[in-house]
């Protein structure tokens, strides 16, 4: 069983958002698989996903904090064009990486108790984003 | 074919781990696949998995250096309720990521010859850790 | 349907490549897949995969810098027997990842507009590179 959408996430502000049930909410197929994967792919090469702590919203500030410092706007950038904040945009979306692949077990993402997706928005006005979910399995 | 475990990991101290054998050994059905892919997710927010150097410690050693150098426990971190090494271990893990994706091919991990998968420890006592192994192909 | 074959990159110099067209060349099949996903592994511990900005030159060139930077060739590493750039590109490595899946669509990889990927070539003489390249999908 195949199921392919395209998504469009809503505007964000720059920074590390929380979009588990966004994504669940928009494919209800998943009920359907017992044991199969989902596949995430962001379409963009400035914004980013990734799976970790989804609980405190200070950890999602931390991540801000720290991926600010370690690719800062300030640097002897070539790739100027588009604005300050996006070259450190274009390296910080490469770290965290474009995709994730999520079991799906019974019908549900197998996540651990603490793990939700973020939706990494590394420009100060990157708009809405798409991806494409690919879920598949038995 | 569909193979999906809970797999289980003993506690580790801090650092990277290879764990290549424990996993396979975990997964004797993998030898029945010809064609197809292995992805791993570890269940948790503050250890990661990681493909690298299956041979000299040192290399283990300079990534715990590395990852500790850039990740500081001494930073202004705002989320420190569960100690000094938790938030950098968010970030580290979300650096190197929660998940792999592995070729098989004729019933085996289709890896380069220096390739063994890692776990990554983040924390001090992180404890035992779940993993979610999924195998599937022809 | 699966697809899975071994691809052999010429030497690259160090840095970071676009190979998209050099991917898709080399699988042809991947016209017939109307929804799926390509999965590829470099097998090698010292380059990497990545996905992003196919259009200027100058953002490759921010990405070399960058990493150069923050993974710095002098530095007290423990592992040096293979040369100041060999343990510096097995971090690199790491913080960019071994593998990429993408999704299919309609016979075609479904990336965004600005999207490419990239071979990471850490090394100063990494030589030929060696991918897994894995379709599969219906």
């Amino acid at each position: 069983m195949w199921v392919q959408r395209q998504l469009t996430l809503e505007p964000r502000s720059r920074g590390f958002h929380l979009i588990t049930r966004e994504i669940t909410e928009a494919l209800p197929e998943l009920g359907a698989i017992g044991a199969g994967l989902l596949h995430l792919l962001i379409q963009h090469t400035t914004a980013s996903l990734a799976l970790n702590e989804n609980a405190s919203p200070d950890v999602r500030r931390d991540f801000e904090t720290w991926f600010d410092s370690a690719v800062p706007e300030r640097a002897p950038w070539t790739h100027r064009l588009e604005g300050p904040d996006d070259m450190p945009s274009h390296i910080k979306a490469a770290l965290l990486g474009p995709s994730l692949t999520l079991p799906l077990s019974d019908g549900r993402l197998a996540l651990g108790v603490w793990q939700g997706i973020y939706l990494c928005e590394h420009r100060d006005r990157g708009g809405s984003r798409s991806l494409v979910a690919t879920a598949f399995g038995e």
